[in-house]
């Protein structure tokens, strides 16, 4: 295993940036009020609608999960469901947190790129109205997806439209909206407020912070989420330090360097290994990550010095994530050691 | 209000030791596997094993109240309950997290000083058996209570057998467990491990912490444990940064001297105000805070200056925390504040 | 024990009135619709109707608790809470279905006749607006109460305005709602819809069914009940039963006259037994219930000829109930079965 | 729409069986103990002992959902999932009752008629052990399947071993076990108890009772059952007349009676429908289903006359299902009916 150093099995290895540590320690003066009324969750907060609008309401949270499970909470009653790619990390990493905390139903659908269309919502919709069924009432997608592809604002819209024309909402999880906004050029507004998005679980902890996330609201349900937020064990008492990584992440555009750098890393990375035989990537690289499909054997040979995650056993996919602190040398050097392997 | 400085209203009020702030910056190294698997939670483990013994199994979480549900949910089944203080944490000030996350049903119990004896448990395990009754399973008790008073290990002993004999487990709220520690002169493991208690919420944000808690299991749930924790948005990604906050915490007393710290200025400050005309202390004072009743006029001008939680409406009954960055100046001017009020 | 005869223990342990099995029988004709889209349902909701006004949206559910978490579900979010006499059906006989069902807290008020009065309330409403804890959103009261008492329109209405005016709905336990309404010489109706409750659990099974219950809303949540029957396991696929049932107890005023003899006969229990020496009624007699207390050592002597629950271990208060077939002759005989105790 | 007689829909829309109706009459006597602390009870038990075997625990519930829940939430924990084919009752019939009651999450598998196995597990069972999923603890089947199909004992236990290896149990919703038993020309046991099933619930509605049903359980954990059929609001106060349905059906073989006539009919409907033109059987008809396709612009013809269920609108496969009543004439009239359409 390679040493100490940067790898390629998640973007949750890496760390946190350095501003994230110092604007922590700066926040570490005398005492405040607790649970969010201090001035840097106030600061952190219209940071938030800076980007986001400012009809958004926005919480800060501790996790991805717990983001997750607060918004879809918000916008459902225990008797209805969420239509959800079959691999969404709601759906297949969250220990069933989002069953157990909303008591609703999760209704996969199985989609080639992790991506959901409006086409895909009709099945599930089939049953508005069946008293047998949990009735769907929510869609959500994650943007960018856990295949590394993108959304483009359209593509949420249609999804926004669909849903809304229903009566569902539409829920973006975007532990890595930074990614999907970098990728397209875009604002985080233009993917999420202007695109009909009604809630948001918005990452932080993926782009370089310590460990802090934000739900952000733009259908006015910030009166419930705060009770939500603290029945679900995500209000922090001293909030000021995950506030002051919101800041250190949106006050000078740190998130957009950040999100850019691991896309860039990842682009590189697919092109180094693209160049490899019996290679072959198995999704556009649109965000920070690159699946591909290797010889089985290579795999544990490369796992040696580099962990990494299959994605799918049967096929021999696997998953390579760039992140915030990845450098053109640590590609590099990655695709050297498969290449390697490959010889 | 008193500017930018340290107060008596709470201890999550108080920010973060300066060498907490130092073990986070330091475990901030390149790439280290997520969710727990990296140097710093291994040693943050061994660490709560020396304190509370090497049959204990230690998982970090972020909050108070995810330590709690976490817990009971360990040891609980939807159709039990928990037999508990009418005034714990649990049952008043987290938002029925409890309720919503285990399905249980809570059984408070009016206490005086906060404190549960096992005479006190007789009017719910009466129902043991009977099908038309949620089953007491746990008892809960918080060590230092939320009144600040303190079990002694024989007290804590007596609530384990008799919850024991009935088949009932043991769960300690230990949020300032490091208070009664201290106020008792013994150790962790003393109030825990060998009185009986068999899960237990460690406290360390209220201690001088940025934000970090533990649960600790005395009776081999562990491995049910790591579910029950993702499921109920608890798991870090980015762990190493819970760890090193239990590091700095343990490694070399820290957390004694912060409590030692927060007690004394909380007997400071009872010794102060109860020269004071008018003043009555109403609870023992055992750990880090203070309860008094005072005038209700002097209750607004106080706070206008310091402000503090009226405890009781009915009886004007008043809670002042001191922190473990409390100064004897702060308590000194604190207590002349009052004094001018009362003059 | 008495044998195969009628006893006084519960108003439960009484059979069907003969026409309500007559009724089941006479639905058994042929196939029709399953799941309540029959003519019989549709005919025990039009009778539902007639007593509790057009508006009314009516259910039909299997049991007493169905009838209650459905009910509660609807009015429900999971961090909201119930406010409830302490010995209300729903807090203490229930198993802690409506906790795990709803994920919701109960805030038991201690009444000393099991009502509620708007005063009950403040406590409980103190916490309005406060993210920590569970928000008070439902007043949930008996009628008649547990204890046997019952609440005037006048008193109805007060608590409806009392919890409207916070914005809170009131629902209602009417498990004895007949009795009430026979004892205040009412209609069904003036003691909910007219008097501002928003839902309702309408007991038929205690008044001489095999087993039926009905849901009924007054605020128009009947589209969403549907899906909470469902999920709450209460939707009975073979409906028509459970509606033959309804409209026996409907069509021809059964239900008031099966009242109407329970109540009578609590009376003449309570004047025989008031006549006995070192027998006291604690409550007032104004349903099919009957308390009092009597010497201890008479009790396990009485209860060798006529099973009984003693309510009260503390206090040695017995509740003796009255049902829909108890005779002039059963209460007689019961009150010298009594009397031979007494001397 | 045929008026007033036997259809072809759903075994739900048949009435009961008389020898029912006069069962529940016959226990109208007097006052008898509540919730099932009767003689009614305690022979229908003793009933469902002799079918499954003296070590089965039997509690009576109200209705099939109820069963299922009340089964899965035994064997159960909130982070735990359940592994069952896509189309099961509880899947897809439910409202999301499972996930609700137990917190679970189902794992569902698609298959193409309607019944797991062994080897269907392993995607589930891949993630044992990994903190992020729902940790896989039930496989539950249907006997007979959603589908008409039927597992032999040697497929059940298959699955048994599969599961118990790997710390899973076996839950097997019988709302048709009657229908398999009697296809497979075996006893109840032999699909159970002695094929190595954990959990059961045992159907009585489908096969001629106004509504019961039963939860057996073959592995000790009835003394928790009686807690979690409450919780789950499946207590009948009235028990006596759940049981004297059960009585009815066990006692001189009605189960195996009603069974038996509802399967011929259905193989009596199969043979006529095949000899038609453009009608395809989809699925072996093993039970009282008949699953065909036919050309779609014949359904809504044969519907006016017979209202019954497109299973699936996609490949216009009808669902056809005989009852305990369906007589010879009402096939033959039927299978006229459809080929004069054909015609």
């Amino acid at each position: 295993m390679k040493n100490a150093g940067r790898g390629f099995a998640s973007d949750n290895n890496a760390g946190a940036h350095p501003s994230v540590i110092e604007a922590v320690a700066g926040a570490n003066v005398g005492h405040v009020p607790a649970y969010g009324r201090d001035r840097w969750t106030a600061r952190a907060v219209e940071l938030l609608k800076r980007e986001f609008g400012a009809d958004a309401e926005a919480l800060l949270v501790y996790g991805g999960t717990g983001a997750n499970v607060v918004s879809l909470s918000a916008l459902l009653s225990p008797w209805q469901a969420v239509i959800c790619p079959a691999g969404a990390h709601i759906n297949v990493d969250e220990c069933g947190a989002p069953e157990r905390f909303t008591g609703c139903k999760l209704l996969p659908v199985v989609t080639p790129d992790g991506k959901l269309r409006p086409g895909d919502l009709a099945a599930a919709l089939s049953r508005l109205g069946d008293q047998h069924a949990a009735q769907p009432a929510v869609v959500s997608i994650s943007e960018a997806s856990e295949m590394g592809t993108v959304y483009s604002p359209a593509e949420i819209r249609a999804l926004a439209d669909a849903a809304h024309a229903r009566g569902l909402a539409l829920h973006v999880d975007g532990a890595r909206l930074a990614n999907a906004a970098v990728s397209l050029d875009t604002s985080l507004a233009s993917l999420t407020a202007e695109a009909g998005v009604d809630l948001l679980s918005f990452g932080g902890t993926k782009n370089g912070l310590l460990g802090a996330e934000a739900v952000i609201s733009f259908s006015g349900r910030g009166s419930e989420l705060v009770f939500v937020r603290k029945q679900g064990a995500q209000l922090s008492s001293k909030m000021r330090f995950l506030a002051a990584q919101f800041i250190a992440l949106l006050e000078s555009g740190l998130w957009r360097a950040n999100a850019a750098n691991a896309n860039a890393m990842a682009r590189r990375l697919a092109a180094g290994v693209e160049r490899l035989p019996r290679i072959r990537l198995t999704q556009p690289v649109q965000a920070n990550a690159v699946f591909a499909t290797l010889p089985p054997e290579w795999i544990p040979r490369v796992q040696a010095r580099y962990p990494f995650y299959v994605w799918n056993e049967a096929t021999f996919e696997v998953r390579w994530m760039c992140s915030w602190d990845t450098t053109a040398e640590d590609v590099d050097e990655f695709v050297a050691a498969i290449g390697e392997v490959a010889r």
